[in-house]
């Protein structure tokens, strides 16, 4: 099985951090592939970026010339699951949903620890949309930049321990999601200092995309996530450096793409 | 890794098909080992029997004298959840939250279709408790009961397939789920028929049982799920044969039940 | 008439102050009867001691030789109500909703002040699922155990009163509700101290259940709470030791339940 | 104990048959007395006419020169009672919440049948501002007038018992509530017709009203309905022909209001 | 165009202040007219003046001997709107509303700053039945009395700007609603003070009013706010000094009224 | 006064058309202009579409060479807004929040008529996240794509009626908002047919883009609208073509985005 998992920056040691956690909650027999969209920004932290983020990724997915089973997005918060779900056939997964999803199996209520303040509000409505928010104690900003992650991993920590604990103890969450994808290896030191399970979105992400195509589980076509209509689109996929999409590929794309890439 | 897998009802043959079932989706490795409740109702349609299937399956996993790593409440709709995450160390999976869950990631909306009308209240409450219901299209009942299921197997899926029908035309569900254990026959019948993907629960309750396991993940212990507090509890185990429970045994239980069994 | 009031736990002397409250209030004419249960816990702090309580209220209702018009469940934010419902054909009262329903006829908001932590998200889920939530403004915990309400009488009503206090200065409460069946005493206390009223669950349960009783009104039977179906049950009620039922108890009890017991 | 119950429109046959309804579920030793606002429209059917009610209905109980014990508002889907509730110390109860309440003890879901389809709305609005929407199945209108309901009760009966029957059938109502004042005499025939309770609001506010006064419980002053500040009021009680007001009188209206009134 | 505003308490002051901050917003070419109601409460802060407001506002209206295209109602969190738009033919606007909708434009979630604590449930209710309040963040009380904000306005301002302040860092509001017609001039200074944009009910509803003439929209006649039924009203308009209507006022009033007054 | 409009899809013909139909309820002094974005689909419908879209219209916009004072984004249900509202300093107006607004001060519920069924879940989550949808009875589909409004004229007509007259009668709407931008010109005729206020996004949300201007209101800048932070964007505006901004159009645009776009 092979599971594409799309960062939604352009930082390139973020995909590779991200891929890393996700080959290692990986199933025997699982390939992880990361991949880096072609253009946006090297940190989404608010919409623009974000909206940027949902057609990298798209374009990142559709411009990649190999079969897979299934796709991750690896944002917290951002937008493009839905265009990502009408373009494909396999499987795809929001590692903000997976983290709820498995968060609700743990405790009464939830809380996420993000980055910065702007974040919150993006990542309620993500959990809003998805029908996921009513066990949200919380959205929390630790006041950490995405990339200060990676520069000042201890400040890093401490704020974010610092967030989960008040979660715990002024929100009641009983689990807690960490925000963003960069955040992964924090994991163990938060669940020893505020005693609660910790849910990883990208480690959550993994199985559940292993779980659906071991399933035989995919994108229902019959209404939302259809396949885009036959139509003229301009300007798609963006580089025009289209790879070649092998025949297995086309299995994964919706039929009805076809056509409109050859009108693009 | 062993999931024990429990039915809610006390019809061994419904037992066995379950666990059947759960097997035939576990992961190489994965242990399924059915239970039957020692005491209740031949099929749970109604709170009264579900009230007595929560302790019956509470029961049967105290009773059970081997380790395990999860464990899955075989019954769609029912009470008892919660007290199972109180009572062990290990995860708790029911397959009604995940059914909705799986369904989640795979359309708009989605509905159940369940077996009497009676037990549409049931079903719905336990997704409003759980929090996912606003994705809920419906809940439709086949006006079959859950014996007839085994008993009236053509005439069961006619009216699951029709009322399935119903909810993508009329509901607008995306996704159908079945709300019943002894329904995961039907699946390929009902997907071909309405052509949306049909999430069976205790298909979907094993692969995010295994996932939890393989992320390390269990029961949030800070708060509504703690162990129950040390004090005289009566009459439970109800037989008064409680086997031995062998140390990892143990592990799975939380610390504070030994007293509690010790003074019962 | 004759209002059975039952106790969650199986503490004899909690009975007897709930059955000596209950019919202070009671109108001329009401006789109280108190019920403990056969087995269960000492007190119910948690989902599994509730749905032992839940099987332990059933058994005791089932179990009493007599005639009677109405049923009181006497714990707050515990599982098994509904099962009652199916059962009779008399009215049956939560004591959790009794005061709910009683506090919103007193103000904009009402907070319910409970024992320990653990039992706010059981009481907040009881209370959503009546649908009675939408003016609460707080459950709060007073961290006082069950029966420490008991033993420790004065640290009790400080405790209390401090968190009443708070739910009318932070949370804007209006009314508050004793979420405990223990609370009685402390009314006028809190009351004096806070200078909202005080809604004491069993209290508003005795008059509700008696009005509905006197309007010639009972639980419908059309579809959640219709009689159980006639099938084999196994182990209820538990001890075998099931009195005689009379005729007028007969009248009490959904007329399928007959068949289900001869086969139990 | 003496409860006023005000009719909301000025047709004095209304009123009297209301208080007849009353007297007969009240009781003994409860005093109903039934008053009619001085101005206003002969049927209330709209929001114009429920303002001017909401006012008359203030006016009519300001101007009653008797004490009292509890006053019921006897319009389904009024508005005004918030009003009464800030100038009275004794209980306030409007009959859309108190058939509500009662419903909700008996069912899983109820409906309202009402008058006219333009109803729906203004009583959809005072459920969901008293939070007892949640388990509201549907409010239906019969399409009769509330004059017609006098004056062609055969046809209104058949109506009435048509939409109640509609809501069982279709919305999954459990229980019916009988939505207008001049409803009364109908809840034998649709319990008879539909198998479902039917609940009448006057009869259910009756029983609450005389429940509060027996608990000693009264609107809380504290924030919502605290009594009217001190200040000019122009024009109110509008005849200028205030009754004296008793010495017991002043006990049941809110302190400030005494001077209000002085100033008006 | 004219367009009627209407001062919901009697005091001429506020009447005229309101008219001049709404001439100041106003198109060229629109006339505002400022009315007073002839009876109620010189400033309103509680339902008890709040339904005398409603009533006082529709006589207000009725009574106005002219022409006129709009009607904006100036009190922030009162009764009464659904009763002008049965009985006019042309828009109305509630500042409560008005301010509202404008701040959802303006950022992800907005707060009021009201008067004194016992408004704010009022304006909550009003925002609940708009189905507006899902992004309101905090209505929070300032501890000025209506009036006081002409008699103290420096501790006035103080007051609301630390309330203001709080609900941006704490409630996380990112825009301020003034939440009474006497606060238009603290505009600027909250702006500065907070950073955050301020919106100003009247000058809200003026553009609202003015952009649904332009339009040529108005209240839906259909089922909510058809015209008052041709019925017997007893004593309204209140004071028996209904000025002459003149042919194109009876173009804004609902036909059936004319009826309505007729028999009054 | 200039407004930029932008149309969601390439069509020019489309653009021509909106930039017409806001230009004739323009007020006096406003310049509409309409643009077209450089790249995306034909016609949008659905997410895929939809992305591309946000991203086009914001490409659009800070293409655009010369000062403006509002944006409109002219697509019913689409993505991109937010992401607007973070790089402009003037006010954004979303046409299916402009529609849904001034149709609820028109009527107690209002419905949505739009194109193909599979735009309908998109439209329904944009109104949810705005927390505009608690008074929306429905959105329905009339089955006409985007472009056969264009060459099916009198079928669209029909079709949209048709299911207008369903919203009415079977969803108790009060009004209708076309759901699409090129359904302006059906206004008369559904009005006509339906006898309910039908009112067009593109109109409405000319008025209120004007007003937010008139009253100095705009974006605010404090949390989730805040410009992007200063970062390393790569391939935005997408085609290299940045005409250069002038000083004005900088006003508008949030001044970290200079830095932002310098690095791009």
């Amino acid at each position: 099985m092979r599971i594409l998992i799309v960062n939604v920056n352009t930082t390139e040691s973020m995909t590779h951090a991200i891929g890393m956690q996700a080959q290692k909650v990986a199933a025997a027999g699982t390939e992880i592939v990361a991949l880096t969209p072609r253009f946006g920004a090297e940190s989404v932290e608010g919409n623009f970026e974000s909206y940027l983020a949902a057609v990298g990724v798209m374009d990142a997915v559709m411009s990649y010339g190999q079969p897979f089973d299934a796709v991750i997005q690896a944002g917290y918060g951002e937008h493009g699951r839905e265009g990502l779900q009408e373009l494909l056939d396999v499987p795809v997964v929001d590692i903000t949903e997976a983290a709820a999803t498995a968060a609700m199996f743990l405790g009464h209520k939830y809380s996420v620890v993000t980055t910065l303040d702007r974040a919150v509000p993006l990542i309620e409505d993500r959990l809003k949309l998805a029908g996921l928010n009513d066990r949200c104690a919380s959205v929390r900003a630790s006041g950490m930049a995405v990339l200060e992650l990676e520069t000042q991993p201890e400040r890093a920590v401490e704020a974010i321990v610092h967030q989960a604990g008040l979660a715990v103890s002024e929100d009641h969450a009983e689990v807690i999601c960490l925000g963003c994808g960069g955040m992964a290896e924090l994991d163990a030191k938060i669940r020893e200092l505020t005693g609660v399970p910790v849910v990883d979105g990208v480690a959550a992400a993994v199985t559940i995309a292993e779980s659906l195509v071991r399933l035989g589980l995919s994108t229902s076509k019959v209404r939302t996530y259809a396949p885009p209509r036959t139509k003229r689109v301009t300007g798609f996929p963006f580089t025009g450096h289209t790879p070649g999409l092998t025949a297995r590929s086309f299995a994964n794309v919706s039929k009805s793409l076809a056509s409109v890439k050859q009108m693009s």
